[in-house]
């Protein structure tokens, strides 16, 4: 929809030196060395939450995260937010503070502040809409069109764990000793901010995005941008011990839940592979685990290939599906 | 809720130069002369509008039209929007065309481009949510809570045509001749960005919003933050022929049209009365109609007296309801 009904309606309105729809967030001037980045999510009860599988706490937190790992996607630091949100009567005070509670909770946490947005009442379903503003440095911005062939597919967080707590939340699972850590990122999941500013530093990271609606459909951004192809390796998808236990127990996929479960909230980036290694090492320092390189971003016009120990394999599917 | 449960939770966080939670729009320094002011709305299908009383392109033109009138209400200029929407898969897509093409309308008169937002289905109602962002010289921001004893409150526009439509609405009354102009007051405003901006380089304006509640409600915000007391003259309230004739044809209260009936997207000014003759005159001649006092800001504890030829009566009661 946005490609064809949307952004073509508004291309010629969009002034030199600004980034519109296309990339994690906009990009605007802000100063001569500086711009400011935007972006904003919409979380419909239902659609993306059920009342039911979150508490009104972890639903407060989370909406401001999935907004902040869109910053974190820049490398920016997010300097204001605005919420939206439209509450049934029925929902009461005590869950809306709650609510609050959680989205001050992760504001405090990032520095950020609350400065405004619009209440209402709603029908039936909880809407939520979050707008973040941020700002960094014009020339450490990190698009998703920077890949150049050779560029190594790199993730600084094991991916699946929030696809594996949303397998509990559907399935109607009971609570065992793998669930918490996986429903914890699937309800909880923290933005990546702090590292997403720490890879805008480094001029071998040629492209970053917010990985959020899977490998499969996030690389897919990134390739298009920057008119390559990819290579991914499934055999190097990093996995918690805890998915790998819950998937043998439930027959899950892993390779499913690691690359289309979405809702990772983590980093998807393509580095320089002469400088990786040291980069990994210090990753590795300032954030006490290590990178993972899944794949390879490639020349061919393949678009994206799935490789199990060096063999073409299918792939895992679409992204991120609705309830 | 925002009194109690929002912004104590914030207070905090927001630093110095910082106007948060509280007006129009808020206020972040953008450079040594400039803010940037920001606004969002969010609109809810069954509560701000009824699918079946106002067409896809209205819509459309309206979502961003309530946000430009708060950009408008600080005297601003717009610089960027972004439109979140959520639509139920039974729309279809020369629907959500039609409103895009009612959002680029605006968007071209006010040369103003939509950078972002989210597209994503809805269980049943549509939802849409506009956040814009603005930029104006520091000097020039006007607040609500600029208001002092003595000055003039003022309007710009004749007031009560969009509640009027609305009853066409509501009632679900047959179309005749008066009922065109309320019905597009209603369904179409025009956002006052122009007037706006020319009202925020005039020292003489001391205080100015956007009127979308009713002035019952809204001039309650200028009172509380300006820390005075008003006097609104019923009599002086202005109201369009059309609208008088549709009240004697269906025995509404003008009065409350326009003081309650909420929507009209118009300012509200208070003004030095020592320099309003020639303000007006001004007006005149730059916009080509007449500004209308409609009381005075007193410093008296009263909060808001209604009077009619001088003499105290009842107020209209509260503001705005939704559906």
């Amino acid at each position: 929809m946005i490609d064809e009904v949307i952004s073509p309606r508004f291309k010629e309105l969009v002034g030199q030196d600004i980034t519109g729809i296309g990339d994690d967030c906009a990009i605007m001037p802000l100063n001569e060395q500086e711009v400011q980045i935007v972006t904003t999510d919409l979380l419909i009860e239902k659609v993306h939450f059920l009342r039911s599988a979150i508490t009104a706490r972890q639903l407060g937190f989370k909406s401001l995260a999935v907004n902040l790992s869109d910053i974190a996607g820049m490398g920016g630091t997010p300097t204001a937010t605005f919420l939206s949100v439209a509450f049934p009567k029925n929902l009461g005070v005590g869950w809306i503070e709650n609510f609050m509670e959680g989205y001050r909770e992760l504001s405090q946490k990032e520095n950020v502040p609350l400065l405004g947005g619009d209440t209402t009442n709603s029908p039936d379903n909880i809407v939520i809409n979050v707008a973040v503003t941020g700002r960094m440095k014009k020339s450490q911005v990190k698009k998703r069109s920077g890949a150049r062939a050779g560029d190594y597919i790199v993730v600084p967080d094991k991916l699946g764990d929030s696809g594996g707590g949303l397998q509990y939340i559907l399935d109607e699972l009971p609570k065992d000793k793998f669930s918490k850590s996986l429903l914890e990122q699937h309800l909880s999941p923290y933005p990546k901010v702090s590292e997403g500013k720490w890879f805008a530093q480094k001029e071998e990271v040629h492209a970053m995005m917010d990985l959020s609606d899977g490998v499969g459909s996030d690389l897919g951004h990134i390739v298009k941008a920057s008119g390559v192809s990819a290579d991914v390796w499934l055999d190097k998808i990093p996995a918690s011990a805890d998915l790998k236990e819950a998937s043998d127990k439930y027959g899950w996929s892993i390779e499913k839940l690691a690359l289309s479960g979405g809702e990772d909230y983590t980093l998807l980036l393509t580095i320089d592979p002469g400088h990786f290694d040291q980069l990994a090492i210090d990753f590795q320092a300032a954030f006490g685990r290590p990178l993972h390189v899944i794949g390879k971003i490639t020349e061919n016009e393949a678009g994206i290939r799935y490789l199990r120990n060096n063999k073409e394999v299918e792939g895992p599917g679409k992204g991120f599906t609705h309830f």
